[in-house]
């Protein structure tokens, strides 16, 4: 690994215990740019990462710390992907030591405090830096966030399905009412804890939705596809659970706005995304195989003439385009580096 | 086991090797009033059925046949589990030897020679039978099936969406275009055969879509449906394989036609099911461990306000209540028994 | 299902709620002899049965109760499945109201207090009983359970490992010294319980050892086989952690101590369990797909003449034969019932 | 990616539409120093590799040819993936074109024709080359892999195995006569062919023992590490197919030679791979996890007291450290590289 340099850019993660925390460690610990500082975990403060994490024997050499911002002076950039909630507390003080953070929970991604509460079900405590957190999806944002210094990483659905209708939204294709959305997501969504539910032998051979008509993923898709779209926009948002540890599934059917051949809405993705490194447009059907522990997401388009329906399917993986990757991508252009550095 | 008697019922399975006929073996071997004469299977007659199920060791002590229809004289119910487009080539002359036929397969599933043709890539060779075939869906034809000498299984699909959008389509309360199918199904739907996609590593950790706008269950859920409804219908259905061995998984989407209450739903759909002993309305989120290795189709209801929607969740075991274990409830209705006999 | 008799059993459930006691429930519900009284479970007191699994709505009608030994005086038996450690708390107590008691955890398998405390960590209180306790294999013992008031279920590895070891050491085929046993479970053997080590991302696409040198199963297996043999013996097992729910794998390699062929150990493990019928002896080698869900264990036998060693497979299903269906089959020989009754 | 230069390695992938060559082609395709000038497969010729494996669109532009040896001139090395038996048809001529052969198949892994035929069940073709080959286990044989022209890339098993041993026999802790091996395997060793004995029906929920007594690994053990050994060695080992895609999970008893500690094998093992960059000794119980996608092989020691056996477990990645990975660091050797180059 590289030597730290004047240009190296100095990170820190914060809440390094879980999944999207791990995915940080894995990804950074051989990007040539980066040099973990620090790791915090409350859970784990003392403890090698490699004790937690025996796959990072060998690659990665720190020891989970407590909390404290005043050791974060010489950080370049702070991850944060804390459980639901946690970040909002902190990053008002953080702000003023650590020039840019990525926050990869769900604290900054909506503009609305009362559609924040609605769905997340308790009061923001730091709504005044909601205006200006930078949603980071960089296919849509990459300026905005070039120059971002708080940046709300996307959900896992939400990137899914925001890539998956962008286009045909902007370009007045599909209709922004009455789109139905189902997502297929691996456990690993859900984060590393204990419970009956997760357990294999719950999820191993079995499917299950959940949190239908109330996933906090729903105003996030509205809005930021809403804004987009230039119009009022409903999604119906069906999340399942299947027995697989990493990738999300999205199968996306819209009204059709307008009469279009699919190789039309072919071309149309193709050119949109022309200079986005990391989608790319599929002639077969997706899987998620395809973009497992890549940085990728696959799209494919379809066009049922019989319902006049534009059917859209978008797969990644939930713990890189879907969180500690899109955050590292964010982070390259942060930092003016390659979009795709250590992300290949 | 219940030695025969004149009421024994005489059973032959007719292309028993492949999963569906595995599947009538190990459900009928402990059936009390069923007692199994034959079994054929082309490409493995000579050989003890143990031999390829070792399961069955101790339960079955048949031998696979090649199949002649002259040796069937006392059989009082064939079983067909043929690989699509085969059945209809033997049952016009089985019909002359056995008094009941049930046909897993699809081929005596659509009324229409031309739809037949159109999704199965082929003519319909015994057309002139299709009319008379009855639909075996007991919960909605239950007294033509006690009467009927050939019934027609339901796909397994197409079970899970009859069974889901019968009570809405019937009371008006769904509209008739528009609706969205998603279901996920486990690979033994695609029959025991050898091929690379298929295959575990190939399965395992992966989740893929297939058949897109073109699966043959389409037509016979539109027309099923159709008939209830009383008017044109048409659905948007997308299958998709996840990684289990057993088991459907549907979301269906539709537009409501009335202004109701999800407890108004969920009360009508106990009523209208309320003397099908397989239908159980669940309160919670249904899973397909509640029916693995079971004949129960269990369904839940939402209404989402929002989008003026109606999402029904369906869920069964595609190797029971979506093939086997149907065709056995199926059988009973026939024979007179009662329609659980074997089944719990 | 029959309705109660005067020759009905009476049967209650102590842990309920565990997946040995949900196991229990579903094999019981179906058997023609039997009749579920009471299920009790402290965790879920107040809960109906089908709430904590769906898939027993419509087959069970129970609620979970708090213990109340008073309260069990018209059962004829009790099923005990509680965690480790608890059954020798209330037997002593329950066996004065409950004629028949059949514990299916660890704390009655063992005669030596010593050893008892050595492997589960704690002493016994209840040590005055494990001299009457029987151990419930009934391919073993099946005389001694059909009288006893206190039945020890053996434990699932111990049931693979006996049951394949019992006829070779018997009759002087294997030495008793330097067994190697390597055994792989499905995690429904480690119970329903929230941890991070079972949840479903820690265990699929994983294997681990577990309990090396220290496993609770090593002195249950060396005593109940150096009965048999006749002689001390020491076995070395390793059991692991495999990506599935339910199913062990056991491969035993044993020093040959006579000069014996392969067919000839066959033979002698054929004639051996001839009247016992869950145990077959197979040709092909054993999977655990062929005994999912069923009481069976199947044994395959193997001579490696270059190393001079007997290696045997056997393989049950963990929460069958390796619990709930072995501890059915004792209660059926309590009761002077088939052995097979409810089994198959 | 680097562009080609005076230094980069021209590479060449015979037999590239399999799983060892698509992981080659993953590998490769991220190395610093390699170029892929041609990827050959019969059956795929004229196919995009990225047609076959979605995974590489974006990274790998590459179109599976004939193998024409004369097109090899330009070749600084040629991996072969192929199946069994096809290698050593064709080395004699290529080695007149390339200056540096890998084959990743069994072919030239044992030193006697005779051994040979017996497991692998077909006269070798290119004997006269079994001498010359160089068995390219790197911390075993570095030196002589940096000058080799053709190096046998150890089977996947015979890695996990040696790896485990090594040091335990050359520094006479553990004898060799009666070493008892259980190696537990992901489907993907088996290659990427189609089958009903692969497909996920039949191998989830599933363990099968296979190739007992038969296994082509066996020899190719024996022999390798009983040269280290300086003496007859006999393994008995039985590979078992577990449920997951990738991995080995190798579980060895040997007896004890000598009277030793624990943590003195621990500080043996650590000493004599001190200088091993992919071999970790852990103090944890090895998984498969912790090594999944890597190169790395982890070992941790035991010792049995009471039966005088050491325990080894040793687990790698089947594909990685077990195929393509180990290929590329031998490679890696043999262009004077850093061993680690590319597989970080």
């Amino acid at each position: 690994m590289k030597e730290p340099g004047t240009n190296v850019v100095n990170a820190a993660i914060i809440g390094a215990s879980g999944y999207s925390g791990a995915e940080l460690l894995r990804i950074l610990s051989t990007h040539p740019e980066v040099r973990i500082r620090r790791v915090t975990a409350a859970s784990s403060a003392g403890q090698r990462v490699d004790a937690l994490y025996p796959a990072l024997a060998g690659q990665c050499d720190l020891e989970y710390e407590e909390l404290l911002p005043e050791k974060l002076s010489d950080i370049d950039v702070a991850f944060l992907a804390l459980p639901s909630g946690q970040a909002m507390n902190i990053v008002p003080e953080l702000k003023a030591k650590v020039p840019r953070i990525i926050d990869l929970g769900g604290d900054f991604r909506l503009k609305s405090p009362a559609l924040y509460e609605q769905y997340y079900k308790h009061p923001h405590t730091a709504a005044s830096l909601l205006e200006s957190a930078v949603y980071g999806l960089p296919e849509m944002n990459r300026k905005a966030v070039a120059s971002a210094t708080l940046v709300a990483n996307p959900g896992c659905y939400a990137t899914s399905v925001i890539l998956a209708l962008l286009p045909a939204l902007e370009h007045g294709i599909a209709r922004g009412q009455g789109i139905v959305i189902n997502s297929l997501s691996g456990v690993s969504g859900a984060g590393r804890s204990a419970s009956v539910e997760m357990s294999f032998a719950e999820i191993n051979e079995n499917v299950r939705a959940y949190k239908l008509l109330t996933h906090q993923h729903i105003p996030e898709i509205e809005s930021v596809l809403g804004g987009a779209f230039g119009g009022a926009l409903s999604v119906s948002f069906v999340p399942h659970l299947v027995p697989l540890t990493r990738g999300i599934y999205t199968t996306v059917h819209a009204q059709l706005a307008t009469n279009v051949r699919a190789s039309e809405v072919v071309t149309l993705y193709q050119q949109y995304y022309a200079t986005h490194p990391f989608v790319r447009i599929t002639n077969s059907i997706p899987q998620i195989l395809s973009v497992r522990g890549t940085n990728y997401c696959d799209i494919a388009l379809y066009v049922d003439q019989r319902t006049n329906q534009l059917i859209i399917i978008s797969v990644i993986d939930n713990l890189v385009k879907g969180a500690a990757g899109q955050a590292i991508q964010n982070m390259n252009l942060m930092f003016a580096l390659d979009e795709t550095t250590g992300l290949r």
